[in-house]
C-alpha cells in the first residue's frame, strides 16, 4: 500500500530549508547530519543569500535545483513555511517534513498557519509530516532530516520502528546507540496537520525491514481508520503503543504539546484491545519492549520459566508474571530429574541458580546445561534469565552462551542484568544485544515484555483461527 | 529502646568463623571487607587449623580471644551452627549474624537446625540474625559481615537505611557505589529465626543517623509487633516497603527462599496503609524512592509542578502525577507574569522550557530565574525538572544551580536526567545526588517518589492532628 510515504524514508534527493549559520543553524545541523549518517543521496540546501554551505552549493529556490526532489525539509519561522512547502508542491515536491514549530500547539495564529498547510495538501496532494516534529531517520540508508547532532552515530541496523509525536524518544534524547538493539526507521508525525498514525501504520505493514512497531500516539485523528489500520497491521506484526493523557491533567497537557484532543481513556483502552496492540505505560517500556518482539519467535503458550541467581530477584519476578497473564511452568519428571542430578536443589521455578553455581568449579559450563534443559522442556514456553555483572571478564563468554541456546530452542527469552558497576551491567547489555538477545536491566520489565509478547501470540492465533 | 541491635551494627570486636582458604574463603572475605571498608575495632578470625589470615592472629575457638567479643559472624556448614552460636553465647557474646543458608529455607534438616537456633537465643539471650543472609553494614564505621569483595568501596555515609530478606539488594548486586546518595546502614535478615522486623523497626526509629527506613520483607512474623512498631517508626520517620508474594506463584516462591509464609496480600496492603507505610512495588523505587524522604523537607500541600525539556516527557510525568494522587499546581497571576515576562510561551504546567531555552544565549541563568520564580510560588508544594546530559560539560554548572535553589526553597524537588549517552546521564546524576538533590533516570519515577512522599506527609499530618 504505497501512501505516499516511501517519499519520507527513501528519497533520492533532500532539500534543506533552514538557517545555514555556523553555530546553531538547525538547517546546517541537517545537512551535517545527513552527511555524517552517511545518507548517498543528494543534498540541497536551499536559502536566500548563501552560496555554499560545508562543501555543497546552496540554492536561492526549490526551482534552481536541477533533478527531482523527493523531500523537503523545512526549518523556518511558522509564517513561512506554507509559502516554501506550496512552492515546493508546485515543482513536484512529494513530501514535505515541517521541522518548525509554533503552529496549532502555541496559538491561534500558528492554528491558521496549520490550516493553510493541511490546504495545501489537499489541494496539490504533497505529504506533510508535522509541524512540530524532529522529522525521520532511516538506518539502513542514512536519511536523517533531525537536525540535532548528538546520539546518531552509533545506532545499529535492524527491525524495530519508532513513531512518535515527540522528540523526546529520538536518539539525542536517549542511550539509543549505547544499547545494541537494531531500529529500523524512526519518525516523529509531531501536531499530524497530514500524515497521521494510519498511514505510518500502513505503510511500516508493508516495511519489509520493520518487524515490530512502537507508536507513541498522543491521540488518534481518525478513529475508524486507525481501527482498520491498526488491525491490518497486527495481523502481521506486533504494534507497541504507548498512549498518554490517561488523565486530565495529561490530556490538557498533550493538547498544548500537540493539540491533541486525547479523548476518553476507556475507549483507547478497549479500541487498542480490540485491535491487539500492546499497551505500554512508561517510556522505559516503549523503548525496551519492542527489542523482544523484534528478536523472539512468537510463543506457543503462556507458561513461564524464571531462572536467577537471587532468590529475592526470583520472587518479584514471579509476582509480576502472574500479573501480567502469564502462568509458572511446572517441570516434568524427566526434566526435573535431570535437574536434580546436577544439584538437589534445583527444582523450582522461579530457580535460583546462585547457591548451586557458587560452588563449582565450571559455574558457565553447568549454567548452560540447565538452562538448555530448561528451554528445552515442552512445558516451557518462554523464559527470563537473570544474569550477574560483577566483572567484565565473563561478558564474551555468557554472549555465546546465549547465542547458542538462541540458536538450538526457538523461544522468546528475556535476560536482565544486574551488577555493582554500571558501566559492566552496561557492556554486558550491550554484548548480549549484539547477540539478538533482548536485554534488561531489571527483572521485573524482562518479564513483563514476555507477558506482552506472550498476549500478543495468543491474539495472533485467535485471529488465524476464526479467520477474521 | 535498646533491644539488643546495637551490638550488630556497633560491635568493638568482631569474632568471623569461616573458610580462610584464598580462594572464595568466605571467612576470609568479610575479615578483607572489614579492612578494606575501615572497620576500626578488633577483628578475631576463629578456625580449628589456621594460625594466620591477612596478618591478623586466628584463634581457635572463641574461648581463646581476650577482651570482649560483640558479634559473632558465622558462615560456616549449616550442622555445625548452632555449636558455634551456642558457644558464643556461653561465652557472653551478645549477637550472632548467622550468613550460612540450608536452614529452614531448604528442608528438614534444616528447620530443625534453625529451630536449635531460636532455642539457644531463648535461653541464653543472644539475638540471631538469619540465618540465610548476607549480614550487616553500617557506612559510618566500616562494619561489615559481607563476604562478598565486589561493590563495597565507593558507598557513601548518609540517612537511608536499608533492610532486606535477600542479598539481592546489597552492594555487590547493586550499583549504589556509582550513585552518590547516602546509605546509614544495611541488613540482610534473612529467615528470621530471632531478629525479625520489629526488631528493626524499632531499633532503626531510634537510630540518629537514619533518616528513613526501606524494608523487603517477604513476610511478617509478628503481625501485633509489626504494626506497633511501625506505627512508633512512621511517627518519626518515612518507612517504605517493598513486600512482594502479591500473588500465588509469588508467595510459593517465598516460601522456598526464606521460608516465609506470605498470607494475604489485601491485609498486608491494609496493615501498611493503616500504619502509614509507603507500598513500593518494584525493586527499582525500593533503591530509588527513600532517595528523595532523606533529602527532602516534609511536603506541606500536594500541589505539583512539572517542568521538562520535552512536551512528550511532560505528557506522560502529568499522567503519573494524577495517578499517584498529586495535583497539577496552578500558578497565581504574579508567578504567570513574571514567567512571560521571560517568554510569553511560559504559563503551562507541565512547563516545557525546551523551546525557550533553546533560542537564549545563557540558557542556565534563566534556567534558574524560572526555576526560583516556580520554587517560591506558594501554590507549588513539590516539584520534578527534567534535565537534558547530552555532553558533559553543564554537569557542574547544574548541579551548583539545584543546590542554590535547595538551599533557596525547602520544598520537596526531585530531578530526572536523560541524554544520549548512559556515561553522561550517570556523571549527571552523580554529581546531582552529591549535592544531595534526589535523582532519576526516568520522570516515572522521579514524579512517583514525590507522589510518596506527600502521601507520607498527609499520614504526619492526620497523625499530629489527632494526636493519636
Amino acid at each position: 500500500m504505497n501512501n505516499g510515504l516511501d517519499s519520507f524514508f527513501e528519497p533520492g534527493c533532500v532539500a534543506v530549508y533552514g538557517s545555514l549559520n555556523e553555530w546553531g543553524g538547525l538547517g546546517r545541523g541537517v545537512v551535517q547530519n545527513l552527511s555524517e549518517f552517511g545518507y548517498g543521496g543528494r543534498v540541497c540546501p536551499v536559502h536566500p543569500s548563501r552560496d555554499q554551505v560545508l562543501g555543497l552549493k546552496v540554492s536561492r529556490s526549490i526551482d534552481e535545483i536541477e533533478g527531482r526532489v523527493d523531500l523537503a525539509v523545512v526549518i523556518t519561522p511558522a509564517r513561512t513555511v506554507p509559502g516554501i512547502v506550496d512552492e515546493c508542491a508546485r515543482c513536484g515536491v512529494p513530501a514535505a517534513v515541517v521541522v518548525s514549530e509554533s503552529f496549532a500547539e502555541a496559538d491561534l495564529e500558528g492554528e491558521r498557519l496549520q490550516r493553510e498547510l493541511v490546504e495545501i495538501a489537499r489541494r496539490t496532494g504533497v505529504r506533510i509530516m508535522g509541524p512540530n516534529t524532529v522529522g525521520v531517520l532511516n538506518v539502513a540508508n542514512g536519511l536523517i532530516t533531525i537536525p540535532y547532532l548528538l546520539g546518531y552515530n552509533s545506532l545499529r541496523s535492524g527491525g524495530i520502528a519508532y513513531c512518535t509525536q515527540t522528540g523526546f524518544a529520538a536518539a539525542q534524547c536517549q542511550p539509543l546507540g549505547d544499547r545494541a538493539f537494531g531500529i529500523s526507521k524512526m519518525c516523529d508525525i509531531g501536531n499530524k496537520c497530514d500524515v497521521n498514525e494510519a498511514d505510518v501504520l500502513d505503510y511500516f505493514a508493508d516495511d519489509p525491514g520493520t518487524i515490530v512497531l512502537a507508536m507513541h500516539l498522543e491521540d488518534v485523528r481518525d478513529g475508524r481508520r486507525f481501527l482498520e489500520s491498526a488491525r491490518r497491521f497486527t495481523a502481521r506484526k506486533p504494534l507497541v503503543i504507548l498512549k498518554p493523557g490517561r488523565t486530565e491533567a495529561g490530556a490538557r497537557a498533550s493538547m498544548s504539546h500537540t493539540a491533541s484532543m486525547t479523548g476518553n481513556d476507556e475507549c483507547y483502552e478497549n479500541a487498542f484491545r480490540q485491535v491487539g496492540a500492546i499497551r505500554v505505560r512508561t517510556w522505559l517500556e516503549f523503548w525496551d519492549v519492542p527489542k523482544l518482539l523484534a528478536a523472539a519467535p512468537i510463543a506457543a503458550g503462556d507458561r513461564v520459566m524464571i531462572v536467577t541467581h537471587s532468590g529475592g530477584a526470583g520472587v518479584v519476578a514471579a509476582d509480576v508474571a502472574m500479573e501480567c497473564g502469564l502462568k509458572m511452568a511446572t517441570l516434568s519428571a524427566a526434566a526435573r530429574e535431570r535437574l536434580t542430578s546436577i544439584s538437589p536443589r534445583l527444582w523450582g521455578n522461579p530457580l535460583d541458580l546462585g547457591p548451586v553455581l557458587a560452588t563449582l568449579d565450571d559455574p558457565f559450563a553447568t549454567q548452560e546445561e540447565i538452562m538448555s534443559i530448561l528451554l528445552q522442556e515442552p512445558s516451557v514456553d518462554c523464559a527470563t534469565f537473570g544474569i550477574y555483572a560483577g566483572i567484565l571478564s565473563p561478558v564474551q563468554v555468557l554472549a555465546d552462551m546465549f547465542e547458542r541456546l538462541k540458536d538450538k530452542v526457538a523461544k522468546p527469552v528475556t535476560v536482565y542484568v544486574y551488577g555493582p558497576r554500571l558501566f559492566s551491567t552496561a557492556e554486558m547489555c550491550r554484548q548480549l544485544e549484539l547477540k539478538g538477545i533482548p536485554t534488561y536491566f531489571d527483572a521485573e520489565t524482562a518479564v513483563r515484555a514476555l507477558g506482552m509478547a506472550v498476549n500478543y501470540a495468543r491474539y495472533r492465533r485467535e485471529i488465524e483461527a476464526t479467520g477474521i
